[in-house]
């Protein structure tokens, strides 16, 4: 192995104790990288068909990837996968922070935890070593509590910890996990399922980082990306809100529950208003040099944001903010803090409030049920204090911490009105904006999610040279769903798929307006292993990864029947560019169909044997046994 | 478009004389690159269903790479391409020489033959200009003297000619485009179609050598090429030939018509025989530092050879020398100089020969109807006069101008002996010695291919390195035909089929022995058009080819059904270590079903609508209409 510090993934038993090092073959690495990739094989090996996504036979896999710690932009991240309680299938969630390389440094490369413990727990790992401790003093804690406890504990301030929020304890089904109680595995209930475990944290200590198989390649890669960090200019200085004003003139800013696409109130939750007042500084991941993690501080009124909880990134300020129809940044941020204390995900949070508020608004709830709270579009005070009830299970936030799809089933209103696909509630970027978004969000493994492909209509023409490393060569910007427009969101979905097995940032990595091209990708995977490594057998990863997810949805009997489209699509937008736009059902079926051809699915949407076989995934095909055509 | 020089594809309708240049965009080139997939595309656009391969409605592609013309090894090949009159399907074949290059010279990157001509006459390219000119004093004159008489005519020595000899006058359906009157591009019955339109040749000449994107970076690939000749010694030395002792050690060397895998003599006919004796130079093709191409003189004895019609390849050695039991190296060479100068595939003319030898040791042929010639396996004498007769079709060798399997038929003797796919005789790679080929010789679109997958077993220990590039980890030799085997088949396919679109030598481009890597074919390109290129790009060329060419052969109304296996596969083979061995019917039957799967066809093996909207290939969908499921 050239890259002599990976090789070894940590599997917990919680239920005894015990805990067991598994040292998997370079081909493993190469066929899987990590991520969520090796996530989801871990999964599929581990947890029995039909699991209860809360019970102890579920199991949480916490992967970083084989360029995780090099010294170069957009390597640190982590991701969670586990069977999710949001959506019943497949769940998957990606962050940053320190943490991740923090895990490489200690020896690791993932984390496997089966069972669940009898008592609160926390995981210890240090340099290659492992401990369950008692967590019994800090259930109950908020993240950044808990991160302070740890270093405290453990007597060292440069502990790095990821955690689940007390919301997770109380079950809100949409909880994440937080690291430096700013970075979020947010999307899928990661944290819910840890605290099912009733492991609290995960403290990480190394002192060994891996050395690259060529040192100088990984510095000449730095090098130029902090030389041409002029790329990323608009996401170093606005944070991921850069292109909030623009997409609000474009129509494609969700605004009320989704029945607009432009908010009135952009302006004053852009990124540039907040760069403007409330910026305080701007923060980073373990070797990255775009700085894009925004840092906040509202020290008066009634939205007091402690800096260490983080800044709204463009989905939260979308999410708490247009979803909910609310301009006022403070209580945004205020919004955003809360759910990084509790461990929330801002965006299925946010999106829960703002269907809430759209049956308030139509009636279908009343005073009554919002415990007297005015739950009007607009409500700052409104959307914070809800906030808050859903983390502690309060009144009606005891019913919409279930999630809007759920929510609307336990009060049997408003059903037509949940934005959310396998009850995940939608990103914050529109179909009726990009068109290609109303195919993927249906299709998407793991529920509506906005980063796995490229959903820009004109990103095939402003970046032809990297979008021909797809090998997408149209010259043309497509916006028509047309096979060429299917072929492009294919193969985008292969890169990002690839980009979450690698476990690299997709900000950071290409294929669109990001600093590396896909090309760069490759180049980093060979500096930092030696592998005789290219583009062909990356994207191979990315469908490898893809059709594992949707294998791991086959067995749990879920095809095309969970491939949905919300109902709200086909009501026609109010106001702006996109005024009167709807989704078509009959050609988003069309859509869908053509895309299962594409992707070599039968017409149920799950993968065939031949592709399985053809990805070097017969096992899977096993392990799927009738129910793989 | 970076390189200045590409971009015109000539259209020759013979009826009308009229000559037309399209000029296809950058992005026709990126998807097709030239070659073969280029042929194919033309032959799918221009060539209506149900046509007969000998009539005017055929239509007759010879084109070029984006490569072809720039200064290193393995770059000056043509691909000829039109419906075969061999196979009744898709016909394909590639050639090396100076051709090539000079055709690029000349301005055009390939050349479309429409219909047919009156009379006979030629074509001549001269830099940029076209026209065609009579060819009555040419016809029936063999291959060199063709070349002599238009150098004379046009007044200038460096002219090149490809030309089809007497042999494709006169129908033998096997016969051959030639070129400096010994390259070949000799399957599948090219030059048979290029004399039923009444074109004898085409000369070119051209100035004008294109201008590579990056010269520096074409420079060091050519610099490294020749500092690492030695990874290609034995090419060098021993020529094709060089394999020819190994295969036979090891009961690969096909004898006797395939009835046996070790050849008593083989040591008579191989690479060092030659050297030692017969061999008197080595030739190239424009721009290659290998010279693998043998130059063989015999001065004296009947098998008296013209060294200016080549030495015998190791195809050539072993179709005219173990498959006809000969052992006599004179007579191999007089044969394939034979071969050449009458235009005719060296591979089906001596396996059919090795067919009607068989019979006629079985009884089941006489001398009677041999025309009194003692058809005995090892009568080197009998195979050279054969090979006389079937060029001139004189006696029985106007019916074994059919090639074997016609032959069979009308005279309705020995079809159990004919080894032979889509009416294709086997080149010299045994499948009872190499697993994959019996798959391989299957399911290839233009009938038996020894050169569209890397059908060596241990390629992949050898060349772990050159496999990964292709996403082929496994550590393992694989040697079974599972899963990982099928795998591997498909995915060197892809490869091997974007050398044959790239249109460069399969001997210099890897993967697997040869000189330059799968990453450096990318570089290569690159280099040369100034494409941002990638081998994801490069392999999904190759899928498209291959597909096109299924996709044309499913528009005929082929798929499984001629995806067949000789019986004779089935009998054990004699003596040597492959004593004994036989393929067996179900257990190819169930590899084939599998490689089906694994390449997205549907279970008659034609392309599906969803692979073909992958790849890019709506049109061929749309053109193959109910053929298409």
């Amino acid at each position: 192995m050239a890259y002599g510090y990976w090789g070894k993934i940590l599997h917990v038993h919680l239920d005894s104790g015990v805990m067991t090092v598994e040292a998997p073959e370079d081909a493993f690495y190469r066929a899987y990288l990590g991520g969520s990739a090796m996530g989801c094989y871990f999964l599929l090996k581990h947890t029995p068909r039909g699991a209860d996504p809360l019970g102890p036979e579920n199991t949480l896999s916490l992967m970083v990837g084989v360029t995780t710690g090099a010294p170069f932009s957009g390597q640190s991240r982590v991701a969670a996968s586990a069977k999710s309680p949001v959506t019943g299938l497949v769940g998957d969630s990606q962050a940053g922070g320190f943490w991740p390389a923090e895990l490489k440094a200690a020896g690791f490369d993932g984390i496997v935890i089966h069972g669940a413990s009898a008592r609160p727990v926390y995981l210890w790992i240090s340099d290659g070593h492992a401990e369950l401790r008692d967590a019994a003093g800090l259930w109950g804690s908020v993240t950044g509590e808990v991160e302070d406890e740890i270093r405290r504990e453990l007597g060292d301030a440069r502990i790095h910890v990821l955690s689940c929020g007390p919301a997770a304890e109380k079950g809100v089904v949409f909880s994440s996990l937080i690291n430096l109680a700013n970075r979020a595995n947010g999307r899928t209930g990661m944290g819910t399922v840890m605290a099912s475990k009733n492991l609290k944290a995960i403290a990480v200590r190394g002192h060994r980082y891996p050395e690259a198989a060529s040192p100088e390649a990984v510095k000449a890669l730095a090098r130029w990306g902090v030389e041409n960090l002029d790329r990323v200019a608009g996401l170093s200085k606005l944070g991921t809100a850069e292109g909030l004003l623009i997409l609000n003139e474009e129509g494609g800013l969700p605004t009320r529950n989704w029945t607009s696409g432009v908010f009135e109130g952009a302006q004053a939750i852009s990124g540039e208003t907040m760069a403007k007042t409330v910026l305080k500084g701007r923060d980073t991941c373990y070797g990255c040099a775009i700085r894009c993690k925004r840092v906040v501080e509202i020290a008066e009124g009634p939205f007091r944001t402690d800096p260490r909880y983080g800044g709204p990134e463009y989905e939260t300020l979308a999410a708490l903010g247009s979803y909910c129809g609310v301009s006022d940044l403070a209580a945004v941020c205020r919004a955003n803090a809360l759910c990084n204390m509790h461990g929330m995900d801002t965006i299925s949070c946010g999106a829960t409030i703002a269907w809430a508020m759209d049956c308030f608004e139509r009636g279908l709830l009343t005073r009554a049920e919002t415990d007297g709270i005015d739950l009007r579009f607009g409500n700052a005070e409104a959307m914070v204090v809800m906030v808050e009830r859903i983390a502690k299970r309060e009144g009606l936030g005891r019913i919409l911490g279930e999630g809007s799809a759920r929510a609307a089933e336990m009060l049997n209103v408003g059903q037509d009105l949940v934005v959310a696909v396998k009850s995940h509630e939608f990103p914050a970027h529109m179909p009726q904006h990009k068109p290609s978004l109303g195919l993927m969000y249906s299709v998407n493994p793991f529920g509506a999610d906005h980063q796995s492909h490229e959903h820009d209509p004109f990103y095939s023409t402003a970046y032809a040279d990297r979008a021909a490393q797809l090998g997408l060569v149209d010259p043309q910007p497509i916006e028509a769903m047309n096979t060429e427009k299917l072929r492009y969101v294919l193969y985008t979905q292969y890169f990002y798929s690839a980009t979450d097995a690698a476990c690299v940032c997709q900000f950071v990595f290409g294929p669109s307006f990001q600093l590396y091209s896909p090309a760069q990708l490759v180049e980093a995977i060979r500096a930092v292993t030696g592998w005789e490594y290219t583009l062909w057998e990356l994207m191979k990863t990315g469908e490898r990864r893809l059709n594992l997810l949707r294998a791991y949805n086959a067995r749990e009997g879920c095809g095309a029947e969970g491939d949905t489209k919300p109902a709200k699509l086909g009501v026609p937008l109010q106001g702006g560019p996109t005024h009167g736009v709807t989704i078509s059902t009959q050609a988003w079926k069309r859509q869908r169909a053509s895309y299962y051809r594409l992707a070599g699915w039968d017409r149920r949407g799950r993968p065939t044997r031949g592709k399985l076989q053809e990805l070097g995934l017969e096992w899977v095909a096993d392990e799927l046994d009738e129910d793989c055509p």
